[in-house]
This record gives C-alpha cells, sequence and structure tokens, in this order.
C-alpha cells in the first residue's frame, strides 16, 4: 500500500512512484505515435482516411466507459472487502486475546500458572495465524513466523498442513474443547471464544475465495480488448477535426483507460505486492504488536514504509 | 472457472478459450457482413438510404450501454453472491468439524470410540453434503458420492428424499438431538452444533434461490432485442460517415454488446457447466479434502484445470 | 414468474409472452403514428417545424437513461429482496421443523405421543404460516388453508385477527413458552426455537414493508412524464435527419424507455400477480412439500407453470 | 407517504398533489420565461448571443446527470434505511411483546396477576416507545401519548429526560432485570428479552443517525448551484437551433433537473411531513395495533390517508 | 460538519461558509483566465489554435465524468460508514450501560454499593472509551479527557498503552471476567456485555480501517491529472465554437469537476477537521450527556455549531 503525506494539487501532477503511469507509459506513447503517424499522413496527403468524425467513436467510448466503470468498481469492492476481512481479523484476534487472558489468567484460582499458560499459549497461535494466513495468501513460507509462536508437537503438525492457518484454527478447537473438559471454561465462555475461533474461519475462508475466485476471465479480455481497439482507432477518428491536437488528445485518453484498466487488474488481486495492494505483512505486525502487549510481552517496532510503500 | 495465468497485455488480444468470443462471433461477423452491403449499396448509388448521421443512434447506444451495465451488474452479483454461499459453505463445514472432533473425540471419556464414531459419522455426511448440493444445483446425480459417506439405512433415506442435501441436513439434526438426549453434548455446545447446521441450512435455500429464480425474463428479453435491433441499424447509421470503415466499428461495437449480453447470460446461472460458472466440483473436493484432513484421514487429490477450465 | 427454457438468440426477438411488449405496443405504435405524420408533414413541406437537430434531445435522453436506470435498479432491489425473504422464510421454516421433531418427537421419553404431537402441531402451524403470507401480501383469503392445518380453538382466533400471519406466529410464542414451562424444551433449546419464530417475524415485516411501502409517487410520476414527453417530442428531433427512417428509430427508443417503465412499474410490487412477480403460491407450495416429507405425511405436487407462467 | 390507487399511464401525466411540479413550477416557468425572451431577442436582432450550439452544454448536463443521481441514489438510501428501520421497529415490538405475553403471563403460576401485570407494563411501555419515537424524530411533544401508557412515577423520569426513547428503554432494562432477579425470568429468557431491547436501542441510534446528519453540505451546495446555472445557460444553447421549441424543451429539461434535486432533498430528510416523507404517524398507530390485539385489548383504528397523504 | 437551516433555493446558490467554493476559486478562475487567452488569441488571429469541435473533449468528459462519480461514490461510503460506525458506538454504549446500571446496581444485594460503584467505573470507562476514539482518530491527545474518567493503577496503564481506545477495552474485559468470577455476573449475563465490549472492539477496528486505508493512492492521481488536464484542454475545445462565452462554461465545468474531486478528498479521510468531516467531538459528548443521564449525574452542555461548524 502507498503511504504518503498528500501531494499539493500541482504536485500531484507530476508524481510518479506508486502511480499507475509507469506501467501504461509504453502503450500511452505508442498511441501517441500512431497518432502522429495518422496525422502526418493525413496532412501530408499519402493517404485517404475513411474515418471522418468523432461522433461514432464517442458512442462506443462511452459504452466502454461505463463498463470499464463497471469492472473497476467490481475490482475495487474486492479490495476494500480485503481490507475489511483483515480489519475483522484485528477485531477478532484482539478481542479473543483480551477474553483469554481476563477469564483464564485468574490470579485466585489454585493453579494460575495453568490457566496463564493456556492464555499465553492461545494468543501466541493467534499471532502465529496472522502470520500464515499473510504467507498463505500471498504463496509465502511463513516457516519461521509459526516456529516462533508454536511450539511441538503442533508445529511438526502445523507445518505438514496442506492449510496451515485453517490447522491453526482446528488446534484452537481443541485446546479450547480441552480447556472446557478440564472445568476451566464454563459451557458459555467456551461458546465465547469459539465463537472467535468461527469469525477466523470466516475471514480465512473469504480471503481464499477472493484469491482464488478471480473476476470472470471473459470480462477482462472483453474490456481489455475494446479498451485496446478503441484506443486504436482514436487517431483515425480524431485526426481530422484536431489536427496535430491528435496525440496529445489520444494520449490523455489512453492514459486514463488504460490506467483505469490496469489499476483494476491491480486491485482485483488485493493480496499482491504490487503498490497498490493490501499491507499484508505490516497488517499482521500490528496484529502482533496488539497481542503481545496484551499479554505484557515486549512489543516490535511496526513495519514502515519503504519508498512509501508498506509491505 | 477459468484458470490461468493473465497472458501479457498483447497476448490478451488474441486468446480465444475461455473468452465469449467464440460464441457472439457468428454474429458479430453477421453484422460486418451487412454492414459490407450497406456501403457498397451507398457508394455504388444503387439505393438512397435514409440514415445520414450517427447521432440519433448515439442516444440509443448509450441508453442501452446504461442498461445493459445495469443488467450485467445485476448477474454479476448473482455470481459472486452464488460464491460467496460456496465459501460460506466451506467456513460452516470446516468449523462444524472441527468443533465436532474436538468435542466429540475425547480420550477421557469411558467409551471415547462412541464419540469417535460420532464426529466421524457427522463429519463424512459434511463431505457428503457438499458433494450433494453440487449435484443438486447441476441437475446430476450424486448418488455415488452420498453412497460413499452414508451408510444404510441412512442412505436410502437421504437417496429417496425429494431434497438430497436436505435430508442430509435432517439426518444432522437428528443426530444431534440424540447425541444431546445421550448427554453426549451439553445444550450449549448442541446450539453451538445446530447453529452451523442452520447455516448450512442458509446456503442450501440461498443457491436454490439463485438456481431457481432467474433474472426476470422481460429484462432480458428487452435488453437482447434492444441490442440485435441497434446492431442491426448501426450500419445505416455509420455507413455514410465512416464509409468502408463501418465493417469495423459496427463490428467492434457488436462486439462489445453481444459480448456483454451473452456473458450476462452466463453469469445469471452461475452453478451450470460453462466456461465462467462456478467449479462446483472442485469446490466439493476442496471440502473433502479438508474434512478428510481434519479427520486424519488419506486426502484426495485437488482437482486440476482441463484446458484451463476447473470443473 | 415466468419460466420457460431459454429461447435462441434468434427466436428470443420475436417472443411475445411473458414479456413487456403487449403492454407498451399500444403506446410505442402510438409513438410510429406520430413519427410518420412529423416525417409526411415535414416532406410535404404543409409546416415549418422547429426542432431541427437531434443534439438537444441527446442531452434530455441521456439524462433521462440515468435516471430511469436508478428507478430501475430500485425496482429490481426490491423484487430481489422480496425474493431473499421468501427464501429466510424457507430456510426457517425447514430449520425450524427438523429441530422440533428432532427435539420433541423422542422415542426415550414416557409418553413420546406427546412430543411428537406437538411437533407436528408446530410444522403444520408453519405450513399455515407459508400460505396465510402469500394471501396476505397478494389480498387474498387463505381461510381454506389455513384451517387445513390449524385445528380449532386456534383457528378461530387465527382467521378473526387482523394480521393472520402475525396471529400464527403468536400461536407459536404461546405454545413454545408452554413446551418450556412442562419441561419438554430446555431453555436452551426453547431459545433456538425461539430464534426461528423471531427470523419468521423479520421476514413478515419485511415483506410487509416493501407490499405496503412503495417507491416515493413523485419518483414515479417524475420519470413516466418525462419519458412520455420526452417520446411526444422525439419524432420533431429525429424526422429532417432520418426522415422515413424516423417511425423505426422512434419507436424502437419508445420500446425501450416505455418497456424499461413498465417493467419497473410490475417489479416495485413483486407481490403481485402479474408475470414477472414472485411465483408466492409455488414457494408455499415448496414449503409444504418440504415440510410434509419431514413429517413423512404425503407430499402434494409441486405447483407447474401454465403458459410459461408460476403462479 | 402517498398513498393512492395508481393512475392510468395517461392520467399519470397530469396528476398534481402528491408530485414535485408544485413546487418546481415557478423555477420552470421562470426558465422557460428566459427561453421566449432569448429567442426573441435572437431572431428580432437585437442581439448577437454568443452561444451557438448544444454541444459543449451537453457535456455538463451529462456530467451533472451523472452527478444529480448519485446524490438521488444516496438520498434515496437514506429514506429506505429509514423505512427499514421502522420495519425493523415493528418486528422487535411484536415479537418483544409476543414473547413477553407467553412467558410472563402463565396460568400455572401461583400469582398468575403479577406475571400478567408485568407483560402489560412491557408491552404499554413499547407502545409509548414507538409514538415517542415518531415524536423524537419530528421534533413533536409525545406527552400525551407516552402519558396514556406509562405511569408515575416512570412518567416523569421519562418526560423529563433530555431523550424520551431512550429513557423508555431504560426503564425496559431495569424492569427486565428486577424480573430476573425475582426469579420470574431465567437467564437465558432474560437474554432472549434483553437482545430485544438493544434491537430496539439500535432502531433508535440509527433513526437519529439518519435524522441529525444531513448529506455533506457541500454536495447539496455544489450540486443544486449547477444546476442552477445550468438551466440559466440552457437557452442561449438552444436558441439558434431550436427557435420557438427552446422554451419547451428547456422547461422539459428544468423540470427533470429541478423536480430531482427537489425530490432529493425531501427523501434527504424522510422523517419530515413533506408528502413524500414516511407515514411516521401511522406506522406508530400500527405498532399499537398490533399490540394490543396481542394484550387482547380493544384496537383503535387504523390512519387513513387525508388527500391521499398518510401522516 | 456544516449544520445551518437549509438556505433557500436563491441563496444557496451564493452561500460560501462550508462550500467547497473558496478552495477550488484559484483553480477555477485560472482555468476561465486561459479560457480569456485562448479566445482573444484565437479572435485576434495571432494564431491558429488547432482543436476545432467540442465533440471529442465530450468524450473524454463523459468517461471522466463516470470515474469522478465511481471515486466520489466510494469516498461517500467511506464518509457514510465511519458515521454508522459511530452510530453503533452510542448503541453499544448506552446498551451497555443501560444494562451494567439494571444489573449490579442492585438494591437487594447485601453490598449493593460494591454493585453501583461497579456500575459506575464501567460507564465512566465508557465515556473516557468515547474520548479516546475521537482523539485516537484526529491524532490528538485525549489525556485529560481519560484522566477524568478512569482512575489510578488503571490510567497510567492506559496512557502508556500505543492504543488507548484497545487498552480501554481490555481493562473492561479484566474487570468482567473478575465481576464473572466473584459471582456479581452470571454466566450468560457476562455473556450479553462481554458482547457490548466485542462490539466496541469491533467500532475501533473499523474506524482505524477507514483512518489508516485511505483509497488506492493511484486512483486519486489518476483521476486528479485527468481532471486537471480535461479542464486546461478545455478553453481550446470551446473557443471557436462559443467565442466569449467561453470562460463562463469553462468556469462552470471546471467549478463542478474539481469542486467534486475536492470534496472526494474531505470524504475520504471522514476523521479530519475540515468542514465536512464528521464532528468526532460533539459526538464524544453525546455520549457524554447519555450516560451521564443514565447514571444520574449532572450533564454537560452539548457542543453548539460555531460558524454553522460543529466539530
Amino acid at each position: 500500500m502507498i503511504v504518503r503525506p498528500r501531494p499539493g494539487a500541482l504536485k500531484l501532477l507530476f508524481v510518479m512512484r506508486g502511480t499507475i503511469l509507469p506501467r501504461v507509459l509504453p502503450h500511452v506513447l505508442g498511441i501517441a505515435a500512431l497518432s502522429c503517424l495518422v496525422v502526418w499522413t493525413l496532412q501530408a496527403g499519402h493517404l485517404r482516411l475513411p474515418v471522418t468524425s468523432p461522433a461514432p467513436l464517442s458512442l462506443l467510448g462511452i459504452a466502454l466507459s461505463i463498463f470499464l466503470g463497471f469492472r473497476n468498481n467490481a475490482c475495487y469492492d474486492r479490495w476494500w472487502e480485503a481490507r475489511k476481512q483483515w480489519g475483522a481479523l484485528l477485531i477478532e484476534l484482539r478481542a479473543f486475546s483480551h477474553q483469554a487472558i481476563a477469564l483464564l489468567d485468574d490470579g485466585d484460582a489454585e493453579v494460575p500458572v495453568v490457566g496463564r499458560q493456556a492464555a499465553r499459549r492461545l494468543i501466541h497461535r493467534n499471532i502465529a495465524f496472522a502470520h500464515a494466513l499473510a504467507a498463505h495468501l500471498r504463496g509465502h513460507d511463513a516457516r519461521e513466523d509459526i516456529s516462533r509462536f508454536v511450539a511441538e508437537p503442533e508445529r511438526s503438525r502445523v507445518l505438514t498442513s496442506g492449510n496451515r492457518p485453517g490447522a491453526l484454527l482446528r488446534e484452537h478447537e481443541v485446546e479450547l474443547a480441552a480447556l472446557r473438559r478440564e472445568g476451566r471454561l464454563s459451557d458459555i465462555v467456551w461458546g465465547s471464544l469459539a465463537a472467535r475461533v468461527h469469525a477466523l474461519m470466516g475471514v480465512l475462508c473469504a480471503c481464499e475465495r477472493i484469491r482464488f475466485t478471480p473476476l470472470p476471465f471473459a470480462y477482462t479480455v472483453l474490456l481489455h480488448r475494446t479498451a485496446y481497439l478503441f484506443c486504436l482507432l482514436l487517431p483515425f477518428g480524431l485526426a481530422e477535426a484536431l489536427g496535430w491536437f491528435t496525440p496529445v488528445l489520444a494520449a490523455m485518453i489512453a492514459y486514463t483507460f488504460f490506467g483505469l484498466d490496469r489499476l483494476s487488474d491491480e486491485l482485483e488481486e488485493p493480496f499482491g505486492t504490487a503498490p497498490n495492494d493490501l499491507p499484508l505483512l505490516a497488517l499482521a505486525r500490528t496484529a502482533e504488536i496488539n497481542l503481545r502487549e496484551a499479554l505484557g510481552e515486549p512489543r516490535p517496532e511496526p513495519l514502515r514504509p519503504v519508498d512509501f510503500i508498506l509491505p
């Protein structure tokens, strides 16, 4: 995610980093070059070009705007829903951890240390879950982070599972059921903590849904194709009316359409590592900070953006 | 569902498989041929054609874009809601199964094997539910898959029911109530598992809603008709202004409008077997893998896409 | 609701039944006739008509498309929400009934027949609720259906109530409270069944909201008026540019705008008996089938569409 | 709210009451008069007017349509959410009351009259809440209605509170807690009734949110200004192309834009007393009817629309 | 937030305070000046300007309107969701406080004063939470407000925490768990209060999500750039057709586009202190008033708008 102080209105016009411009620039320049060629051909009289008015292109352009707007909307919704799921992750992890400490770590019990250890184990597993989820969604290996917070023999069970975050939640359920059987958690209290685990499962499955089910492929192709063909036709439609202004306007339109198309691509998959994707590592670190503070353990530093980009 | 590495921007222009192009190509070519005929007639002077400006058509075209955009939006929402329901299915099946094992399969009980068997029965029924739901929505027969996971006499009851996934949920409720009566589940724990069964019923009914209530038929007809009539008029509106460019532009507009119309048709019924429909078999297989891993049973292989299409 | 196999792309162009065409045809023909008159007057030179370009009309036409699109969207949302509420009805009725049987109809109890009779009474009342709700929303009298499933003296109490579905839910609450007092339902189990009754009350009130609160009247008038005035002006704007093509295009535009306006009217009130309205009778019948199967009673046949229309 | 049988398509064109026309008529006539002046000036040759084509205005007009459409959408969502909150109010009041009667008014108890009186007190307080909420949102004084249903000393506490509906809910909580302490409500049953009170608090706060947080003021100003300036420029843009048709078209466009602007104003604040606002008094009366029927008390008459307007 | 009586339709045209005009005026005037320059150059014949028709610009303008409309929509949704979260805050704080008093402050208990003190402590912590959240989101220091309501040693723990509102919720959980251990709260009652704390955690995390995750930076840049470039090109497109009307229309269009762009910026971050941002201080004060009234303590005055702006 790009984190930077909002530049002033003027500076915003010339900013490069974090924008979509570098990636669409070759295509935009290509359209500008084509425009120059068309205008030169037309004015030199080498060729009689068939298109003579921008009106028919307008029709296609407006239809394309509406459809690109739709795709953009759908992709933004995916991105924002992904962020909401990670927000829900923080809610549940923090609430779970506060409750676990308050309910288990009781000074009045005869063997308080057992409750305290159980609470610590649950919360460390929560931290591991945050790291494991981030890695699961990005296709990385969180072996190291998981190992820091989960002891053997659980560690092996989790690391050999086909779905590590899911395996961590299974361990949660087993431990909560054991605490209930031992009488450390009453039924109601067990129900309250189990509801948190269920919500974490909801976050996991929702993230997997966004990660592994892209927008229907045919959309992407249909809109991508129309946008490119439209921009290729553009110079022919504008050349006679605009003359040497054609490259300027064609490049601007191409920049807007290609830019939105590319940005939608980026937002469609919000868990990647492109500049506008979600900062999963920073969010997992935030969870670790919050949970370690709740445990009274030393907190790591929050991640800082590098070149305005939060990883 | 089409699963393929995103082709590069250029290659995306020429991809065929998984796109809507093959299905609309005849219509697009028809419009192009009509355009050629109109331009030839016009330029040969055989006929005085009445339409002389693209502006009036623009008006209809923009209105049509807005309405097609709306239908497209509604159909995409159905498709995405369907995917969300299958996401919820995975949430509930996994959460149910984790809890069932943790709560029933207790080594401390005097007759642990009874609890373990009950848990196994519940989870196998969950796997059967996933397969039965996929078959129910696609109009297939999941007799074989259900038989693998459900024993007699329950198997006969389920297979003769008019609604097999619903019958499986009824068996769930009966078994949970029996476990509660036998004292194996406390009231609160029964309530937690029963909430999962209720959520599965919610998934079943929501999928049935999407499957058996299409968009109002009049929409489909109204927009389909307007799109075709519009594209048929298009050559008459463009021929004078564009000359031999008419077939190119008319074909592009027809491709965009017919493509979106056809894609909306496909997304409207997300449980079918068209390339852009949801991969119900693969999702049911995922559920089986997750649940079998939780039971410690050997996991089947995940389904792989064939020709980029996940079934 | 119209239920028919999707006709092919070509046949779709000429289908009449279930479409909006028959109802807007007179208006569309009126616009076409006006167009002919205008073109004839113009070409015969009888009259100097003031409008000379379609551009100003375009502006109004696009604004109108956007606003009609909005109203259409709002009406479709009402229709789809109504369908969702009936989906929720099926969820709750089925879940309630499965639980009631599983929990009350216990072979181990000393007087099992009492529990079985209570479960049967609850489920029969659920069937009556489905029929009563359908009749309540359509302004019909479901006296007969209610009487089939509810015995005296409850029957009289329900039939004399000002809100029969609401009265049935009140009877549910009274019976559940009695079962709890008698010790047949533990507190938790009572809570689970009472949650179903609460959800049914939610369905009832949501359906009443959609049924008795139409879109603000001023919308309907504003958009209806603008659409008609626009179509009346259309021939004047197109005649000079299009000549004898004017009636064709004006009729097409009128068909699109009037059709969408009328379709929105129909969807705005989804509980009526127009062809595109929801099939309440068929849905209530589905509920009856599901619930009778759960009870082991003979199931009635599902309702079949007549002339493609499901009642 | 305007309640009237839908007039026929033709009559709808000339209806006045309940429409937005009376309120925008002066402005529309003003635009028409300006148009006449412009056309007369132009044709008389007194003045050389600068605008010569409607195309540049089209651009502004379409942008304006999109933005007005957005504001309209947001305002309609507020209106519909407000209606949903009042629907939720009815759900909760009816469910609460049914449960209170079923659970408290038990013939088996030794002192049944105490339970019956408690139930009656709770339900009367619910009726008072509906009236108090309507008055709170409209800035009226519901002293009389509250006094009918709440006895001293509670009445004084409620009437002197800064937030009367909130004070009624506080009394609910206190009474439920007392009933629980007295053993008349088990913990679970208390929890079920307390969930209703919580939901009522949700309705109260949501209504306050809609009532006291209007759309950002800058929106209203920005769009209002642009709409007026646009309509003032319109005659200059249309006069040359349309001649004496200008006043007709300018008035139509002004009617559409001003009408939508004004209607959005009305829907933005759905709790007012404008014709298209929600019928809070009628809804509160409905609640009173439902709750009194549940108590077996005589029901008042439902409110009827006066001049098609339900108060 | 701007709170003012809605000015009349005419006065609305000239209002300045609280509108976006002052901030975009320099840019609008710049566009007007550029327009004058272009028109003068053109008419004086000094220069042959290339653009000759507004049609190609229209295409870009409409696409831009659609995309700006999308961004505006997304930003408004953030603003309104933020307001909903603060509405949820009020719901939960009031419901929590009512329940805490009703359940803990019981005259029947042997040592009622203990329960009363616990209730008072919980509610004071709730007030502190509202102030701490407002300060947390605005980057202010609420040390003073927190100190007024939270005693030592808790005060130090909260003030040294990295996330003060979160620390207050942790104290809530600890206190509730202690009250449950002491037998002052039954399990069910504890569960009801703990659900409130969980909801408060949800509000905190949702507000943090809105506060710390802006819209993808590339959007802002892409649309901002296109809007500015478009307005810079505008005079060239309009000058020939409009002559000296160009500055008027160009300024109007620039005002609309820049205004919407700037307003979106402001709504994107709803917790700031710009005029259209949410009145966090006033909302926190409202919470304090409600909760102090519930406690029977003297209520502070509500905050009043200064120059129509509620802080």
